[in-house]
Order: C-alpha cells, then sequence, then structure tokens
C-alpha cells in the first residue's frame, strides 16, 4: 500500500448493503480502503461478540488500494479481526455505515454500526459511524457526501478526544438540503414495544415479532433528535463509560450492609 | 399473586445456570419471582435483540410465587418480553444474575446480564445485576447472601436514581470475607485480543477463535478493579448515554463544514 491514510470501514447492514459501497467509495478518494464486514446483516446485534463458533473470513475484492474481507462475525468482530489479524498496522481511522437507518439517541445501544465505532474508539483508534434516517434498500445517500468527506478529513488532520468516536445521524431530506452540522448530546428516549404475535401453522402455537414506537422525552435544542428534527446532520461524540456519574455521591451515601 | 414484591429475574448464561438457580432461591425469600430467561447461554451478546427471528416462550414452572419462562431470545429481549408481554404488571425490581464471570470495567459492554439491567432501567425500573469474579459452572455463590439480599432490600425500600441501574461484581475469595461494598465508577481497561488459529479438518481453511487478555489501564481507588483486586464488592451505578459530555465544547468549536 502508500503512504495515503488507511482507512477501515465496516457497518452492519451486511457485504451487499448500498450504503456500505457508497461509503467506500467515498473512502477510496482519499486513502487506501480495507473493508472487514459482515456476511449477513447484523442489525441490532449491539455490542455482541462471537464466542460459540470460531469466526472464518475470506478475501473477496483485491483492488488497488482497495480489499473487502468477508467475515462470519459481528460488527465488533470485524473491528477486532481488522485491528489484530488483518491489517498489519494501524488504520488512521474506523469509518462505519452508512447506515440504513437511524441511529440517534438510545437506539445506538442496540447498534452494531455504532458498536464497531466504540470498539475501535476503545482500542485508541479515531472512529465515526454515518447513518441515515431511512431504512430502505434504496435510500438516496447522494446528498451525504461533502459531509461524510469533510468530516473524515477532519478527523484524519486532528484526531478526536482519546477514547471517544463519533455518531454522525443524517437526517431523511424534504426538499431543502441540510442545514449544517450540529454537535449534540444523545437525546432522552424510549421503545414503547409491543409484540405482533402470530401463530404456527404447524401446531398453532404462537410466536412473536418485536415491534415498537419510538418516543423522545425531551426536546432540549442540544439534543441530537432536536438536530435531527430540525433538518441539522447531528454528531454525538461518544466513548464507552456506562458509569452513572451523578448517581456516586447519592449511593455513597447509604448505608449498605 | 401476593402484595409481597414483584421481583423479575434473568441472566445471561441461560435457564439452567447454577447462578440463576442460587438468585431465585434468595429472591424468593424476599418476594413472588418470575423468571423470564433463555434457552441458551447468551454470554457477549451484549445488548442484541432478537430481529430476524420471531421470539416464543413457553411456561417452565409455575409454583406457589414463583414462574419461570423459558424463551429463545437474548437478555434484553426477556426484559422487553417480561415487562410488555409476560407480566400484568410492572415488577418492582429487575434482578440479573448471578453471572458466572466478572462484568466489571468495559466488561458491561458485551454482557447480556448488564444489558438487561440497562433495558429495564431504560423502561423507569429499578435494576440490578450480581456477577461473580469466576467462570466455573460450579463456583461457590455461598458468600454472596447477605450483600445481595441488603442491597436488594434496600431498592426495593429507596429505589435508585432514575434510569439507573446498579452493576455489582464479587471478587473470588481468598479464605477472608468480602471487605464491605464500594460505590465505583467502571475502570479504564481494554482487552488484548489474540485469535487463536485452527485448520478445519475437511479442507484445511484456518479458522479463529477469539481470545485475549484484560488489561486495567488505571490503578484509582474510585475504581471497580480497585475494590475487587482489595476484595471489595464493588457497585457501579450505570445508565445508558454513551455521550462524550466532556468532549462537546472542543468539538463545537471545530469548522466542520
Amino acid at each position: 500500500m502508500t503512504n495515503k491514510p488507511l482507512i477501515l470501514v465496516t457497518n452492519d447492514d451486511g457485504y451487499d448493503a448500498p450504503g456500505l459501497q457508497y461509503l467506500i467509495n467515498l473512502m477510496r478518494s482519499i486513502g487506501d480502503v480495507v473493508a472487514v464486514v459482515s456476511e449477513q446483516s447484523q442489525s441490532a446485534m449491539g455490542h455482541a461478540i462471537t464466542m460459540k463458533v470460531p469466526l472464518v473470513y475470506r478475501e473477496a475484492v483485491a483492488e488497488d488500494g482497495y480489499k473487502m474481507y468477508i467475515t462470519n462475525g459481528t460488527p465488533a468482530d470485524c473491528i477486532k479481526l481488522g485491528l489484530h489479524k488483518i491489517l498489519d498496522r494501524h488504520p488512521d481511522i474506523v469509518v462505519s455505515g452508512i447506515n440504513h437507518g437511524s441511529n440517534s439517541s438510545i437506539n445506538i445501544i442496540y447498534s452494531g454500526t455504532m458498536a464497531a465505532v466504540l470498539e475501535a474508539a476503545m482500542g485508541g483508534i479515531p472512529a465515526v459511524g454515518f447513518s441515515l434516517q431511512d431504512y430502505s434498500h434504496n435510500a438516496d445517500f447522494s446528498k451525504t457526501d461533502d459531509y461524510i468527506l469533510k468530516i473524515v478529513r477532519e478527523i484524519l488532520k486532528n484526531g478526536l478526544p482519546e477514547g471517544t468516536g463519533l455518531n454522525v445521524n443524517f437526517p431523511k431530506l424534504n426538499g431543502s438540503p441540510y442545514k449544517g452540522l450540529k454537535i449534540c448530546r444523545q437525546s432522552k428516549a424510549y421503545w414503547k414495544e409491543d409484540f405482533s404475535e402470530r401463530y404456527d401453522p404447524r401446531n398453532n402455537k404462537p410466536y412473536f415479532w418485536l415491534t415498537g414506537t419510538s418516543h423522545i422525552l425531551e426536546d432540549s435544542r442540544d439534543t441530537d433528535e432536536w438536530a435531527l428534527a430540525n433538518y441539522y446532520v447531528s454528531a454525538v461524540p461518544v466513548k464507552f463509560d456506562f458509569t452513572a456519574h451523578d448517581a456516586i455521591d447519592r449511593l455513597s451515601n447509604i448505608k449498605w450492609i
């Protein structure tokens, strides 16, 4: 390979998703690209890793400045394989997506796309995930180019704070262009679950498809959901720390035992 | 059922794990127990939810004050099913574990046990996960009773801060009793990955088992790893917010586009 930046690309919609191909093409205009991606869609796999079966991978593309490896693993596995098995040096950046569907607000916890970003950030690699609020296979990614290229170039030039990744979401447009990029915090929200009940034709036993609707619990202007609802591109800096720091003092004052 | 507290129990080691049975027996001394658990071990499934196949469940135990439902879902699915399908009222607490193995530090991101706790906390239910730093099937859980009973009773009495769960880890003892309980923050750490390479006897193609060693990056006395290394029981308040709040100002000052 060359002296160009080395860019590790992954996603969670599988190797044949249009959003992945779109991102790879953009990244090839910036650097050398190695994609390590899942054979199958890994949506909603969260930060799962593969422990019960071994991992395998194969080289699927080997062009000048662009290789693709297809694995049986999750997005988090793809990053582990990329960093510790496939690449012979650290990539300059990890880029994940473009996801078909939103990873804003609490959706990030279920997201394989963002698990890859967090996995890379924990390993000290600057990382960014891109998602478009449009679940369709034929979503129009063409308006995202300027933002994606500028964000990736900025990160390649100046990095990100240590251990921090970036969760970038694009709203579905409605005629007008994006209004700009907003650095935000993750909105508070919850999913109101519903289970669609069906019956197995063989034995008439019930089975359930998990469905639900997202409810946003705040409309503060510093949140990603506000930005998206107002046609801004949202960018939430993310890191892996589940500690509820604001609860430590209160809980420390309890006599537990 | 009675006026006793309603306790929803789950785990990620599967319905037949000794740690689950141990926890159920403890909880039955406090309230009415409904266990919703996975058929198979769900270790390292993180916050995965089941989208590609439908969920099914069956009633496996129906005793006075104790029911168990076995599902094909992940721990996060078990909570969704429990809260929104199986139970006819909100439980007073969600209790997850006892996990065979540690969920301290960054291990929480891969943990199904703690995914269940976060899923419940996001839904506004007080929730606590218990893990023992001993992966063996026959681990000795008997020293944990006092702590588990007192923690659960305290939470039933006074709740937890909104949206917050508790990640409780027990160190493996070395003759002496636990020194007490410490409210901590999650330690910074990383896994140094390794891939154990083998060859398929049919076609001699390589396959890889994900292995690795955990490296703790700090020994500050306010961290869970310090507490565990010094034979304290660690309790980290956790909530679901990936925002790197400390990075927002710096990133807001960049001219991205």
